[in-house]
């Protein structure tokens, strides 16, 4: 099977225990993870051969990542090594009515420093069938736009299904950068992916929000014209509160819109559960899945990422399917 | 007062911690449980002598095996040492949507290597009211239905209250063989006890659990007629999410059914609740409750247990009662 | 900005870990607290000078009192060394259907044992505004009211807004010798505070709490004319379980009565949350907010509280404000 | 096998991580132990029934206390429950050349409060082999020797072993007192125990410690003739830093000194070595051994101890042959 | 670069904290380790292409395994899987004059099981330049000295580098039943690796330890002679304490002695730090080191993995190299 | 009392557990430290009126760094918030022959970041009578050496004592330039501390460190003549092993050298001991010890610094007196 190649950047993750606020006591708990890093690593779990592309530094810092990354079965031969730092970013757990806090501390980081010739197209992409990233990478330096779309451009011209995950960071750049960014890559993106409620703002797309479920077609369809765009999925999260969330996605292929069950979950930790949706619907596409196995797969992915502490969805095809099938949740019908 | 004996399996439990998968990282909680074991160690608790008899390699994993016996005030000095090993159990709990996960390593155990003349009924039954064992022990080895019948008999013969738990483990036997064992131990068991859906596929008994509560009578009034048992208390559990179930209980005496209030409980931990029933329900009964107070004991025991971490009910008689008398739980009633 | 000077116990809190019994494993949490040291803690956090006035041993575990106070902000200057031990208390998280346990090794303290002349008013006045304790404190000793009132009285006499919460705690004194005493300290409150239930049952006020609301009413009303008091901070807690509580408060300045939003919050430890009402009401009070914005304010800290481990209120004076603005929590409106 | 009873106080222990000060982080490790109750536990461990005698709280800490005895085998029938606190102490492992600090919070507890009439001799001595105390028990309150000097008068006039360690507490008492009370003990002692150096100062022998092995048998001889004692049993420690001493003992009986190996230890914690020391010694006594073999025992027992975290020598009784037979430790020969 | 293949079991760990005994708390730390298995380890982070070929159960504890192996770069494709069971070991580390203790649970697992047809040779040794186990593994069933021999043999035909470490285990089999067995699989042996004590005294070889050094080349001579061996690699340990190893190792290769500097080190964990000496000589061969850079390579490993908690030698070629070029170690000259 | 004013960098620490390599569990400890923050720290603690001045993000990692030092009793008040980030240091603890890892990941930190204007030297020096600060903070930034300069130029002109510790830091800079920024620093030192063989290199002072003593004197000779400095104090440290140094001191008032005694001391965090030699010089000087005391106090103060984890030597002052007392350490005389 011909890999998943995902793009970005991978950090060190410091989160206190929970119901613990930063420096409460003298302990940290750390993982290693970022957006496209997690899309790898369930990729990776679910049987899809998968390489993480980045650069960080050529020191323990560095290594704990790619240790991190290879025990999941990620390849990581591809990453290059040097520059100064690798990105840090503090992760306190809400609870109860108190949210969750996030200080990111990657300016600098040897990703971001990271510049167009480090990275070559040709061995990224031997081999590849699939290429994701997500809009937190162009927006972590000025050069990383053009190495993004400069990348998306060679994977699209080797025929791979590139796939783009909107995934807003207010900490790193304003809707308007994102928008004028993400309009440069949309061009050479097949499968689209954005909470519902960011790119409809985002991309000014003014879907009446108070019908969620239409307000999820017209968002895609806009999408899909404005931008050219093969297919569009989209998730739906509701915060009921730091411990409880409801959550359910939709894709649409230009004919249709495949809706999954709805879900209400607990919250272990919600980091990265966006990711998981990605890893899973691109590994259930990749293996030729119809779009509703796909949305409920990535959906499932999506909710059962929850239950676990860390970036990093440590899931199995069969957990995912077992609750795709409906198996014990509390799903809404 | 005579003294409870528990007969069965004591297993090294090894879990991750809450919210994490098994090896996510580098340590395991531990804590010594098994179903017979569990219902000595409340009822020890609870006031009642309890020894528990087993067969436990004789090394440090044996010897912490009785000290967490002993620490809770179960004698066990009708242990036999020798054998070769500790059976262990992996347990993962889950979260969210995502269901707890239990990995047996317990081929080969000394307990099920052991054979009946390991056991000598005449000291074992020297001052006992009640004989407890569980469906989980005659499934262990080809020799155990043999010596649960043997056991079984001798302390009916004496007198004894015997006391069966159904408790089928699909890991270790499939329902079939399950009837075939349990019908040669139910002729000489006083109180039946089990989860009222596993009895009724168990024994095909084909009450209509559309109605749970008159299901849960015709449960027990089957198995009373069939097998000519004194007393039968059924529970009956809803997964409502991995963080929230539902519990209530019912003894039923040939005359009148004795429903418990039904509680929706949080879970900290549920391995064991089902123990916790069995033990609170014994001790009730040794102690001359009626069939009204014994059930509600019983389930606020079994509820009390899924707030507590591993195996073991650590509670007091004060704290059953409180919950019992409908302290500030929300009870739905 | 004038200081606030509270004036009570500190204890060592030692708990097991989250869903543990006391003892199961072989560690505790530390923490310290008691509830006139939270309100210091929370009132130096939100920017108010604050001091807080207490006698602890002169040891590394009266020292380790003081590290917390300071780390925090709080002036520990005026603290007395000396006397026996600083007093303990267990405490047990609950979880679903098992209530919290507090078990109190307290007595014989060195503060329990101090005299009027450890404390000089003209030291812990100066630069004052406010003079803050609660009920707790005067059921300390046979000598304890008299400090009190004397302190209160040299507070009213410089003019300083003097604060009391109720704050009946049943393992010390019964609610007869409560009133007794608490009746001859008023007298130099301005602002009372205290659970509406409480202050109901404690005065003999006899509202009916049927209707929740107009009880708060009614006992504001009461204990305004009765003790000649200013002003009137009641809160309401509902025990949904041990992991859910409902949550509002009301004051009542003799003309109004301002309600705030009522909250259901999940339970991470709620020890100290009415501590955190305390704190934040006299930080807005003393910042000059009008009745509605501090009674908002000081039920979203008591709210807040509920999800951090320990005694202490962790919170900044924006997060408050966020929750008070109603960011995500789940609010009943 | 009849058995040994001892009597004193059991505490908690409260401890922070090995290299850690007091309250440095929020953790502490708990354990439970008093010098007769470490005895005690030893005993039970090789093989001797064993009973300790104590009165502790009626609450869940007590209720620990029973548990860690219980756990290890040690007979906990004969403990009174009542009376107000279980005393704590707070015990920092040094490191290094930082010396460990112990700090004693036990005035006001439970066993200190006990009275003659709390103890039926009757019940206490039933079966029993042998009684011991130490020189802690006397100290913890005025009524407290006269209650020791009853035991211990029983116990003779029942012709048991009695055993003393002299155990000076200089927190506790002064030397000049321990004397006093000690001599009032000493008629009705068998087995005297000591470190050499605190029974040559107590005492006022002035035996010249230059040469410490002819010290070893002056102060013996001094004993035995003037208080008319059977055994003495002495120990040497020698503090090489806060991680390593040495450790040797000798028994005089009255013809022969029997020294044992000395030993160059590290120190993983040295609370109850001593304890240890004695309880290997009476176990070995009481099952016949000669004096030689009980001394090369006691003291690899106590060197045992110093490689284990808290007050209790988990230790078996092969494991401390092993080391007396020279395994591989780095004895000095 | 060629790869290395090390066949052998995984098991997984379980270790109390140090300075406890076990089950003294309730945690384990866990981790996997096994000799083969860590020397391939070492050598993958040495820069050698390392894969390790063994059995282990198609679920979550065998997951853990390749998580493990994976995350240190070693090539887990060739690992078989299927079977009953990890096997796991409960290793109690010494401290101070207790000696570490080590309790096999390993009977019934899947690599113990496993037979012939399991393993492709034509798989394994593609790409291959050398091939390594130890004495352990022919003596983990009936069968498994034949699979050896088989591979051996295979590994032989090919070219391969087969290197044995004799690693006797006196709880897995006889010394006459080792002698036996590693007779029938030295013939295909190029590189003998063991204790020379070890080797010593299961050859019968006789030489006189008193003068260490020319017993090493006695021993040598003896082996490479008697089984036509081209490299004998042996080393040296001397325990000091529990807590302190003497530690040096020589090669032979039929003409010069060539022997490392000697250390004393002290102990964190010396587990595994036989086949850090293992891994960090096979490395250096493979890269075509002289001998007496090899030995110094291969003991600096092995003294540097005696400060890492676990199985596995954490290091890198700089850590190796620094120390052999003698940096700041107490190295006896 | 004056206050001592401390000026620098205080940074995050991570560290893995002891014995662990970075990463090797998913677990760090956490603590703030920096060499003059740790001076402060220390003094403060020692009953010097502290206060130390830096520049800290305004967020919660700055908060953190704010409440470790108030919660020693530092004065935080003068501490710019602003700028960037908080430097971050990871520190593997060495072990056995293991050497300690520390990687820093300070670059653009807000200290770092900071300019003159940041610091109002009026406010600075209002009241104090010390200014310490190290070579570490010049080689932080181009614009640093300028500042420490201007500073200095200040605290002299107000008559404050100065004291600078060389500390370099072969990572932030060469020994050139720190010679050369070191040379326009001195002008206006009072006080200068270093490890003699660290200014016996930069300085390249050629003393004959054969006789390290005699090689002492020469090295604060040439330094107090050269600079002319009022009082030079030298440590000189002995790496026996990761796990034991020996260390002692020399103060050289121009006419005598006062050396210490000489410490072998074992080692469980040894950052931080040369900035607690600096903290307790200071100290003892402002309290107006005579060199002796001094370099006595200095010395016993660092060597108990070994004992602690972190960077924080958490001491008092009758502790540091009872070791340089000569206690019961394993002083060498």
């Amino acid at each position: 099977m011909r890999k998943l190649v995902a793009f970005g950047e991978i950090m060190l993750r410091l989160s206190p225990e929970s119901g613990h606020r930063l420096f409460q006591n003298g302990t940290m708990r750390t993982c290693f993870g970022g957006s496209e890093a997690n899309v790898a690593a369930l990729c990776a779990q679910l049987g899809i051969p998968s390489s993480f592309v980045t650069k960080i530094p050529k020191n323990e810092i560095g290594d704990g990542a790619v240790r991190h990354l290879s025990g999941l079965g990620v390849d990581t031969s591809l990453i290059v090594r040097g520059g100064d730092r690798l990105g840090v970013y503090y992760y306190e757990k809400g609870a109860c009515e108190r949210p969750s806090k996030c200080i990111y501390d990657r300016a600098g980081s040897a990703f971001a420093g990271s510049g167009i010739f480090d990275y070559d197209a040709g061995m990224i992409f031997a081999d590849a069938a699939a290429f994701h990233l997500s809009g937190i990478t162009p927006a972590l330096s000025e050069k990383m736009p053009d190495i993004c779309i400069s990348l998306c451009k060679e994977a699209r011209a080797r025929g791979l299904l590139v796939s783009y995950d909107l995934n807003h960071r207010s900490k790193l750049w304003d809707e308007e950068k994102n928008k004028e960014e993400s309009e440069r890559i949309l061009p050479y993106v097949d499968l689209f992916i954005s909470n519902m409620y960011q790119a409809n703002s985002i991309f000014s797309i003014g879907a009446d929000t108070a019908s969620e479920e239409s307000a999820c077609i017209t968002v895609a369809r806009t999408m899909m014209k404005r931008y050219d765009i093969k297919t569009v999925a989209l998730t739906v999260r509701k915060t009921l509160s730091a411990d409880e969330n409801g959550f359910y996605g939709m894709i649409y292929d230009g004919e249709n819109a495949y809706f999954s069950k709805k879900y209400v979950t607990g919250i272990v930790d919600r980091v990265g559960s966006g990711d998981a949706f990605d890893g899973a619907l691109i590994a259930s596409v990749l293996k030729g899945s119809d779009m509703q196995t796909a949305v409920e797969y990535a959906v499932a992915a999506a909710v059962l990422k929850h239950s676990i502490e860390g970036d990093t969805a440590y899931l199995s095809d069969g957990e995912i399917k077992a609750l795709a099938a409906g198996a014990d949740g509390r799903v809404q019908r």
